[in-house]
């Protein structure tokens, strides 16, 4: 390829020329793609670990950490249950042309409001080739064109899988072009998608820190993503004692490497007066490093917490701890260090609960409960193309509604304004 | 002032801060500064009256044309309306903490998505001096701060109008930064305002094409707005004839200067191999001036069109008019020269209309009822803070609901993750 811009281009006109029918696309059309691209993903097995075989062996030549190599593998199991995730998507109610309002006008008028998609979009991320599966079906599903720009850590495989979603809209007479995929590792094709704002609507970066600071940072097209999950547990002095020593294990350890996770502990001074250290104890006998201020470094096993600790996303077996003075004081804290993503509050107060949700504007506040519930299968959305903290069109999990627009069908009569 | 950015820095700062205590008023504190707000504005007219004097005087010597000065001028029967409009205001339901939607997952969780502020709005105006009182009153009703900046021809009168809202904000004990209007008529300030990102969450445009395409390609905060209203009318062959004759002449004449105002007339062949000539000779003897095409030609008084009258809003007794091969015709007419906004069609047919409204995306599609009816008021909205065209958060008419955003409260009881 000579020329990447002109090549981005062709892409999308293709994009936007498919969009424009896959918006009144029916139900059992986009279904009946989502089922064979299902079927075509099992029944290419063999190419597809074939081709991963040929990322895996570049990963490892290029020295990629044991982590980063377990999310670009993939093995037969992997690939059913991403086969499986384009079933469970094609198995949603189909979000466009839902009836999200209507009303009549004293003059006749009926008015609807009715939810389309948004048109385009695109997703850049990084080495998981199930991405490629579940990003194209959600798309497909919410009636977008989407162009998708895979990590060149997992070109081969997200090559393999795109083809079989091709194969799937081939099958139903669907356009190709509703599923792109970048055919270049070169990273000119990213900076192009970030200024396309005539051919795409929003692009979702999926992947780390790094990834979605660039994106956030040089997008003139809308984006839809978290730079960090720095996410909050507040036991109260009226928690349960029960519950919250359950729920701050979880919410620290169940995962650490993703966004929902805990990484900062608050505990109000009439909790610590009433209980002691026990939720610290708990989470340093848990095998999680607790980088603590002020009284509680009065616990054994504590660290001193650097300055930088609170407002840190650690990603790992380590959590921020502090004493503060009730929820006003867990409120201030959050504010300060927060990173508007998940936060959750331990007690059996209402009021308390009330105020906590009320003055915080995060994207999910949870009250006796795990923040690792912040995720779109979760929360019953079937899957999500990601977690958004901004505050325009999506937040929270991001899954096909929140793909959407809408537009306003009005009927009259030969009616006419005054 | 020596320094313009320091100086828009401390308003958006202050705007962050009154943001977050606004976020939780309740919905009669807002509507006591409102209804203040409204009084201070009808007690105040003799202030306002000689700031616009002085505005008035100012636009007069500086040559504005005698419709830009007809705008910029207020009397007490428009101040009145102005303070009636900010009672609307009040009246209307509060549309912060409505609860969008709630469920229960099997685990136990119960989740609603309850509707939140926006954060802080920028409106950036032109003459039109109650867009002040509009705009302020729009964005405290839904929780939001808001910064203000007017044209520098109605500087004076923005100052006198923007001075009884905080007279409204401050009887009802609400922060006075609530709605900030920018201290200084340099341009400086706007393109400030178009990249304070970490301050602003959404700006707004208020007036010609020249100001929003300078907003939409210079803005790095979100904009909601339309850079034009190309609006079609297209008359099926299955029209109804008295109908379409009604809402064909309202959709161009009623008011040609807003966006609602038809700029294309479209013709299917159909009708006019039934009944002629007879909608165009309906607008010329209406005093409009008809640019058309091909058959059309023939109709005396006809203009010939020239090819960019096509997509072009004339905001005038003008019109394009075109005969086109039925509703797919009118279709493909539309999305080559439409500009998103509104477009109607005329036909008894369910079959034609409900192709017209799937296949096109235009914001607003009507049918049988005049594109004039492109507005918050008509809408049953109270008011609007302005007419978007583009697909994120907010499209069509933008009233106080499309001015919040929401968060997802999540309930267990001590609820684990597996």
């Amino acid at each position: 390829m000579t020329d990447i811009s002109a090549e981005m281009l062709r892409i999308g006109d293709a994009a936007r020329t498919a969009a424009t029918e896959l918006a009144y696309a029916s139900a059992a059309h986009k279904n009946t793609a989502l089922l064979a691209a299902a079927d075509a993903i099992h029944a290419r097995t063999g190419d597809i670990l074939a081709a991963n075989a040929q990322d895996m062996a570049f990963g490892t030549a290029k020295g990629l950490s044991p982590a980063m190599l377990d999310r670009l593998r993939l093995d037969a199991g992997r690939i059913a249950a991403m086969a499986d995730g384009v079933r469970a998507v094609a198995a949603q109610a189909d979000p466009v042309g839902r009836v999200l309002a209507a009303w009549d006008r004293p003059n006749g008028l009926h008015i609807q409001r009715v939810a389309t998609p948004l048109g385009v979009i695109g997703v850049i991320y990084e080495s998981r080739p199930n991405v490629t599966a579940d990003a194209g079906a959600l798309c497909l599903k919410s009636g977008n064109a989407v162009i998708l720009r895979g990590g060149s850590e997992s070109f081969h495989s997200a090559t393999a899988i795109h083809a079989a979603l091709v194969a799937g809209l081939v099958a139903a007479g669907l356009p190709r072009a509703a599923i792109q995929l970048v055919p270049t590792r070169d990273r000119a094709a990213v900076s192009d998608m970030l200024r396309m704002t005539g051919h795409i609507d929003v692009i979702v970066p999926r992947g780390g820190k790094g990834l979605v600071g660039l994106v956030q940072a040089e997008a003139r097209v809308p984006v839809f993503a978290h730079l960090e999950g720095i996410c909050h547990v507040y036991a109260d002095g009226d928690a349960d004692l029960a519950k919250a020593r359950r729920v701050v294990v979880n919410a620290k350890t169940r995962r650490t490497g993703i966004c929902g996770a805990a990484e900062c502990l608050l505990i109000d001074r009439r909790f610590w007066e009433a209980h002691g250290g026990i939720l610290i104890t708990d989470l340093l006998a848990a095998g999680v490093e607790v980088r603590a201020d002020g009284d509680l470094l009065s616990i054994p096993g504590t660290t001193p917490a650097a300055p930088d600790d609170f407002g840190r996303e650690f990603l790992d077996m380590i959590i921020a701890a502090r004493i503060v003075d009730g929820v006003d004081g867990a409120i201030a804290h959050i504010r300060a260090y927060g990173s508007n993503h998940t936060e959750a509050i331990l007690t059996e107060n209402d009021a308390t609960a009330a105020r906590f949700m009320q003055r915080l504007d995060s994207a999910i506040l949870l009250r006796n409960a795990s923040t690792q519930f912040a995720d779109g299968g979760e929360f019953g959305m079937g899957a999500e193309i990601g977690i958004a903290t901004g505050k325009l069109h999506a937040r929270g999990p991001v899954g096909a509604e929140q793909l959407t627009s809408f537009k306003y069908l009005v009927t009259g009569d030969g009616t006419v304004r005054d």
